[in-house]
């Protein structure tokens, strides 16, 4: 990782502007699950460090976009940069280093620079369904997991596809692997919304609800309540909950297992994943620690 | 150009939803400068409606976002994107332009997509710099135009190389027309905004200052006056202009010659990328149009 973390810094360097530097190192880095799954499929290609790093750039990217969009104060438990610095700011950098990762992908195999530049038009596009979904409450489980999978699944997909390519591996079986890890991990994420507390998710508990997103726990326990309960429950839909509010929600959710339902999905599409990948214990350690987040 | 508008309508269906080619349409093309540059350069070449579309596209993704950083409600006399949709909106959209066009851009030869993708760091970093330049009254001369080639030119510059690179043409030589062109086009852009009236530019006038611009004439104009009215003038920076205000810096302007000034080196840029291009009668054509816009 070392190595993606020079190449990180010579792209940011290389920008050739203070302003940028300064900004970037506010940036926490996160788990940097992409580029490690870059460097775990072709650990021995002289390219991919910096595959991972663009991919990594691109990432940061789009948080910072998505903060802007979500209106988000915290990022990893550090304040946003759209928070610190103004949302201008937090544009202007997103673009910024959007741009330097492509100028940088065009230096890879065409097939390889299409699957990167192509699975961010499709992230940009989910973040876009996601706001709009946001404006009513959606209990369509399709629907859902669609979105899901352009706005998060689909860089980690192109992420592990490319790198196979670039490792002489069977690609549609890494893709496969990268989506589902990316879905899962997304699945939890939502989870971990309603189960864990402000200090351990780094950011407001319970937030996506009152953003009007309608995660899986959500949607499932719709599908379940009478008239009555179906209609509080799309009443609350985007309001900030009160302590008695946020505990029926989780009442309610304990009561129809509809957590324990969002696991099994996540737990059978990383079992999928883990499939596909079963000869490589490092891609299915990936999931693995991923899958243990939710305990 | 109709070939350049069906392959803008190709990338943009290919998006693949229905509120991007809602939102698309709802934007002015403008007066396609970059495309018409790029298909006078390299039109017998097969690629050159498409390079154009790309460039396009990217054009219109840094206004979008160029539109949320400065609040403009007004883009080309119609509404902005951010002002019906959203600055959210419009950030997103811009997004999904940008990586569409850099997807495509990967179809290319790699000199020219590491051309087109590289003009595009520097014109965010040219936003970022204008933005952050417009806290303080700003005099020098260098400073801005640095700023100016960063912002407005580098990607005219890139179309224009690009564009001979794929007609097997002098592409330094074009890089010079493409830089000049689009930095005496944002001097004449500059002189506009104090010279012509709403109706006119399709915005507010004498917007720039407003916004904390020192464009050319301010600076011109701090340089000449005595102390008393450099005071004068400073205390007027990012100050809403009354009446009186306005005209005090008109006539200040126009008793030291800073509009003719500032239209002079528009004019010297403009000579040398003429004379770069002296064979060549459409793009010197192209020059004298812009030159005239200040009339």
């Amino acid at each position: 990782m070392q190595r993606v973390e020079k190449e990180i810094a010579r792209l940011i360097d290389e920008c050739d502007y203070d302003e940028v530097t300064r900004l970037f190192s506010m940036l926490s880095g996160g788990k940097r699950l992409r580029a490690k799954l870059i460097l775990k499929i072709a650990s021995d290609h002289e390219q991919a460090p910096l595959l991972a790093a663009i991919v990594e750039l691109i990432h940061a990217a789009s948080l910072l976009h998505d903060d802007v969009i979500d209106e988000a104060s915290l990022r990893r438990g550090v304040p946003s940069v759209n928070a610190t610095d103004g949302s201008k700011t937090a544009v202007m950098l997103g673009d910024i280093l959007y741009s330097k990762a492509f100028t940088e992908l065009v230096s890879f195999d065409k097939d390889i620079a299409k699957i990167i530049a192509s699975s961010v038009t499709a992230l940009s596009k989910g973040e876009m369904i996601d706001v709009k979904m946001a404006d009513e409450f959606n209990s369509d489980e399709d629907k859902y997991l669609d979105m899901l999978y352009l706005k998060t699944a689909t860089l980690i997909e192109a992420a592990a596809e490319a790198s196979a390519i670039l490792a002489g591996k069977d690609s549609s079986l890494h893709a496969l692997y990268g989506r589902n890890l990316g879905l899962s991990f997304q699945i939890i994420d939502d989870i971990l919304d309603i189960t864990a507390d402000e200090d351990t998710l780094g950011k407001p508990a319970m937030n996506d609800f009152v953003e009007g997103k309608c995660t899986l726990p959500y949607i499932y326990l719709y599908k379940v309540l009478d008239e009555a309960d179906k209609k509080r429950l799309i009443a609350l839909h985007t309001v900030v909950l009160d302590e008695q509010e946020s505990s029926w929600i989780k009442q309610k959710m304990q009561e129809h297992k509809t957590i324990e339902k969002s696991f099994e999905l996540a737990q059978k599409l990383s079992n999928e994943a883990m499939n596909a990948m079963k000869d490589n214990a490092e891609l299915v350690g990936i999931l693995q620690t991923m899958i243990k987040r939710s305990y």
